[in-house]
């Protein structure tokens, strides 16, 4: 199988980029760099690409510039100067981090490069905790996501999402399993040096560990 | 109602972009530069647009400069050396044409512009006689385009395309009651200094403003 995968550098996505590699999956990995004021991801992202292909394993990696379209998809505390939100995902002013669209935007570009590139499959790792505030992070939105796909182009791209239903302690367990290096993976929304603790993104990564 | 159209310049979007004035709507026109080699549409999309707004008009334009994803939607011949063929939309040939996921590109980021300026909508103008060659002109992707649309942000985003099920000549038809200066649009795909009249598209308008 040949995946385009939508790769943040963060946790989950590292998990997911590990997993379809231990499938045997030849993987594509798109970051997305829309202006986000985490950019520190896009480095993670390179840094883990880069050990696994020096080590082998069937991945390329691109770094998607469209920082020209952030007007479009303005308005959330991780495109604008509006502070970062402390706490749970599950919290009310959670609802800044949302970016519009952002999934959506995303995926639509790698089911491009699935097709120009002749892929089989694009690939996401939204789990059930991002339920609770990301509208485009929930079953029925990757459910029609994959049935448009699927109809969009001559060539039928698969829309994969093998965490839609598990937690993130779930992908904590089985990014050890397949040994992910989670150090070097980079979740904090606020792209300071070190990460801030405090972040949605930051409480959420700690307590999975935690319970993993 | 507040829309945000897709806006190629060409006449069929010009025509939507007219009947949706009509209509009293307060329009958002976007004009992607993706790097097509008709990049002549854009002068053609922005010089319309500025005459409606002198004449008082609620319209705005906006070029969104998507060239850094060219690499992505590779493979046309709308966007690499490859020769742009001649004929109708039903020959074989004029598949070079097809675009990798385009309008699943431009319709997500029409809504997230939608989302984030706070629209109802969003518009297209693909119609009956795109069916033949591009899939994301089908009934059946605008429908599931829309079903996906609705559950993707808090927002529920209407995907709008009025002329799905009409022909290019009817579309003439309308546009000569709106008053639509066709003179001012462009639809040839080889952007030189003239129409080419024998691509694809030139084909097409040609006949349709013959029979309206």
């Amino acid at each position: 199988m040949k995946t385009v995968l939508v790769y943040s550098g963060g946790m989950d996505s590292t998990t997911l980029l590990y997993k379809l590699l231990a499938e045997g999956d030849t993987v594509l990995c798109l970051s997305f760099d829309y202006g986000q004021r985490h950019k520190k991801e896009l480095l993670a992202a390179r840094k883990i690409c880069k050990k696994l292909k020096d080590a082998g394993e069937k991945v390329t990696h691109e770094i998607v510039d469209i920082k020209a379209i952030k007007g479009l998809m303005g308005g959330s505390s991780l495109t604008s100067k509006v502070a970062v939100p402390k706490g749970h995902y599950e919290d009310k002013n959670m609802k800044s981090t949302v970016v519009p669209n952002r999934n959506m935007v995303f995926l639509s570009l790698a089911i491009a490069a699935a097709v120009s590139r002749k892929f089989n499959r694009v690939a996401i790792a939204v789990h059930s905790g991002d339920h609770a505030i990301y509208p485009d992070c929930r079953p029925e939105f990757i459910k029609k996501m994959r049935a448009v796909s699927l109809v969009a182009n001559y060539e039928k791209i698969d829309v994969y999402a093998p965490f839609l239903n598990i937690s993130k302690a779930k992908i904590a367990k089985v990014g050890t399993k397949l040994g992910v290096p989670v150090e070097d993976t980079w979740t904090c929304y606020n792209g300071l040096k070190k990460p801030c603790e405090k972040c949605g993104a930051c409480v959420e990564r700690e307590e999975a560990l935690k319970r993993c």
